[in-house]
């Protein structure tokens, strides 16, 4: 169980690090929809390791293949099955992964929930796994481009203690392409990457922040009182690996404000209600008003470190380990496509689900 | 839609804050848990308007009754329909949001997206909402209390920029209830009560942060990839009226650690692995891993202000609108047992999960 | 679990034949739907024990009452709660229920999987339970009417070995229920009532078939591979107390056709494809194809006969049970309302899904 | 929408009859199962084309590959994702579907749902999507083997009006095996074989009926009131290509006779309650009761026949349309470990839902 998102526009991931690949079966997507692998690979490429010196350094190509619910370069309406092969296979390189529990990983409660595990390369808990939920935000990304002109964004905000500024509202994505944090101001673009660099050559990881930007949502999407869009987007981000936390809008900094500061006064533009500022992060009641949706994910430092730990074996004695090979000193390059990806999950699931209810 | 939560401890909610009550039907409760409305109340009179100085004062008992799934004192295993009439009505003191829109409430994405509303005190928007799941919330803790073992808590941790000093491991339910704060740190409710009393007078509001806690869940709760203890706790608070933001264990603050730094090591202690730390807030990989389950949850201040505010009506013209009568200066004690509420939802829809696949 | 049907118009029952009372909520009803009590009570009084002789004689007004989700007469898109109260709660009549187990009822079943059950009265496994169902299925059917023009009938086409002569395609509620029987087969009606009658008087019971029809539905409608039309409306069906059996359109007599016989053949009428035969009753591929569905469902006699039954008690000694008081010798009659009502909820669920997909 | 099936032991298909491949993904499978390819090949092999003269000379080997969740030989507890990749992809032979509807087959409604369609093969609507049905079916049953001693058996009880004589309780697989009708009657099936040879020379098809079995269910499986076990099982059924109907136990035939005739009397018989008749199908109010679950599920004759039929084209224009190379006479005995599957998935799902909420 569990490995289902959404409830319209709805995904089911599978594979391991090690194994046959990863994969994703969308059901629910709209027929018609112009779509092909060149649609998907582009996002898969920029979730790949080994793209640039400042992420992981493991090999793969990850060439997407679909496997199924499209015909002469449409979408049919049935499931559309797709997967990656996994190429770069080294279970050598886990040997001591079979019997000692990496610290802060998830070797230990993945053996106390299912009583056995696939210790190659992490299994199902390698951020691997992650493919199928970039393939299948490519097709929820260019659904919500292409049938309601909603763009969906996202940056590498903030890297330990350094802050990017930015306009939201005018980024774009080539901004945040040109460089390969992915933080579309250059300066601090350039500081975040000598962090990161300087703490991948200490064998140790660094966290920071993602900005996550959708612009164009009609107001009217998300379903109180479970399923408000902001929760649909919490959920979506908490499940992502080394993801510790997520806001809307002004979020945590709401706290230090009064009522009286913090309320989006209603004013009405080009015959439209708008709000003249928008600390409701483009949602209020769990629907969203028309502005741009804006949040900002936590991502811890990944656990992965070069260096000695303690931890204990399977039998339940001591030991240590040290990280060895692939070492990723950042997950905010990568992470960036993947919160774009579900974010793009949560918003084509509610287009449809606005559609059905309220179309 | 999005009126259900849960997979299989499953709750719908229904019920707007005028007409005839609001209520909740459980699903999938398992059957011989002992239960009478004394279980329920106590929950409900803590979430009740009215009950101190500090918060709304809307005048309503909300006695529950259960209406179906239970016999003789205990569970059948059938739904448990549970509702509390709605007495406190007073249409008449909400006829100007008839045509007005609040600013930062749901008047006007309601609107958009049903086009029609129930303006009377809110409709489905109101906190009256969660008078369901409190109801709900008082079953899964029973139920995780006598079949688990497991305890679940919430408190006050900040009020604007006031912060308590609790010690997680050793706080007490009774602690908390000792004032009407639900702060457990005596001296910062005290403060934090003369803010919320000075912030009333000023016909302000004031946000802040509540802290969540659960004792004693063992590992293995917790479905990856999307279901993750995590991600479905934080879909539970971003359900939540006013809510901006979670956090999961070392959270927003793990931005500033390195993965050195943040890692917790694993050890062994009276047979069982543990970790020397908790970081991870009892959850890794999405599982929780038998340490306490610690998280935060940022509350906006509420929109409800006694002061002239800038907003539009119907018709799109501007217009001004001034809180009245019901004010509410601070959500945060009234907040407490619905975040507990919501938590328990969470953890017993896992622990049955858990039984399911892996018992 | 196990109380909710309908993926996008949803409904969740509830309640027990002696307690509070039944209910259910819909979740998911499009809003501005005009609805009150008046477009359900009627189902409900069809439904109701006690109407004419030829059914049960329980007496209970059965009063519907909405709880929530409407406003001003309209639906407003959020959860409808309703319930009837119960009334003619005798326990003391069902003394002996609560040690024996009645043959061909749910006593032992409900006994084995919740080890505890509600006898009186039967409890959740009493057709009480299908209240909330016809409340339900008044609004799926009032929408359907009023946004899609589909009209959803059902009639008794079979008692016993007494079968009806019907043209389906111009068949009328008021001759449906112009008489007891509710078959509009006048003379068979006749038979029927005669024959129901002398069972009655033989403290017996006798079954027979309900055909269901839908008019109007466009093509499109019906989601394989799983949730083909005619699999969910068999499905509804099979979830009803004392339905066997379930055929759509030419059914088990298809069975004795060859493929050449039973082909619908394609043809063109006021521009629109249509078949020349129907034996698809309405679904090809699982998908509606525009022609009218039918289908038939069988019912069992019910199992409550007024006389001495070999049986065993909770404590597994064998002794005997005779029904007493409140006797059904055809649960035909009643059961026509509730397979409207869940063709309906049928319908209106694949209409938005339709809706949601290829809208 | 409409391509996962199943609550807790959840299934998803892809695949169309031309492209890639057909595939499930299983999610919910607990975990430490062994399973290789060797448990789910032979399933493959029996629903596969080719396999006699009796059946679709289709000629693919099918060979299933597992992708994911398996590790040394065990379940994971993670998604189980199979496949096969198409082979005899022979679009030429249906050039003539791409502009003309086959009668009594879902070209139309496919093109009026989704307004476009894969037209090789049949495309989604291909029995050859069943491949994913049979393989997740084939690791339900280990499960139910393995883990609860249950049996799930199919066979073909009626080539149109020719009937087999079988003892229920008594017959065994390889009865069923010994002859490629799959008819553990051996003069029945003889004669069945002769009547579709018959039929096959003669361009034409023949529908009939597949019994199903399920041996060693315990007592408690089935979730009222909608997820009742026999519901889900007509759904199950009803979600065929070609069936047309579904009864439980008596079924049908249970109208002819009345309340007394009908009811199974408790007994006790090595100290559990049983009953003395079956007609109830091992199933009573929505749960099972221990006895053994039989039903029977109605194929029509399938509708590609080897004679001109008249027929529309997408412009709709009257045509003819003549069935050519891939006849299939018959698709009971290639049903027969469909059914099986189905089954095997539903009593899993159960088997997981009783233990979550009653375990």
């Amino acid at each position: 169980m569990g490995n289902t998102f959404g409830h319209l526009f709805r995904i089911t991931t599978w594979g391991e690090s090690h194994g046959g690949g990863v994969g994703v079966v969308i059901d629910g997507c709209p027929p018609r929809l112009p779509l092909t692998e060149a649609d998907i690979q582009p996002d898969l490429d920029r979730r790949r390791p080994g793209q640039s010196p400042l992420v992981s350094p493991r090999q793969e190509s990850d060439t997407v293949q679909i496997l199924s619910g499209t015909f002469e370069g449409l979408t049919l309406g049935t499931p559309i099955a797709m997967w990656v092969r996994n190429e770069d296979a080294r279970p050598d390189a886990y040997n001591e992964m079979a019997t000692k529990f990496r610290p802060s990983h998830a070797d230990y409660t993945y053996q106390a929930k299912y009583g056995f595990r696939n210790w190659q390369g992490g299994g199902r808990t390698s951020a691997r796994e992650t493919v199928g939920r970039v393939a299948a935000g490519a097709v929820a990304r260019k659904l919500l481009r292409v049938q309601y002109g909603v763009e969906v964004l996202a940056y590498v905000s903030q890297v330990r203690d350094l802050t990017a500024v930015v306009d939201n509202e005018r980024v774009a994505a080539e901004q945040i392409e040109s460089n390969p944090v992915r933080c579309p101001d250059p300066e601090a673009a350039a500081r975040m990457a000598a962090l990161i660099e300087q703490t991948r050559r200490a064998g140790d990881t660094v966290g920071g922040f993602v900005q996550g930007l959708a612009r164009g949502v009609p107001p009217g999407w998300g379903d109180p009182v479970f399923d408000r869009l902001e929760a649909d987007l919490a959920k979506a981000m908490l499940s992502l690996p080394a993801c510790r936390g997520f806001e809307i809008g002004s979020g945590f900094s709401s706290v230090l404000m009064t009522g009286r500061e913090h309320n989006d006064a209603f004013t009405v533009r080009d015959g439209v209600v708008r709000t003249v500022t928008n600390r409701s992060g483009g949602i209020q009641g769990g629907i969203s008003n028309g502005e741009m949706i804006w949040f900002r994910v936590a991502f811890k430092p990944v656990a992965t470190v070069m260096h000695e730990q303690a931890t204990v074996d399977v039998n339940l004695q001591p030991t240590t380990l040290r990280g060895r090979g692939r070492h990723d000193p950042c997950v905010l390059p990568r992470a960036v496509p993947i919160v774009q990806a579900m974010t793009a999950l949560v918003l084509a699931d509610h287009a449809l689900r606005h559609r059905a209810q309220c179309g």
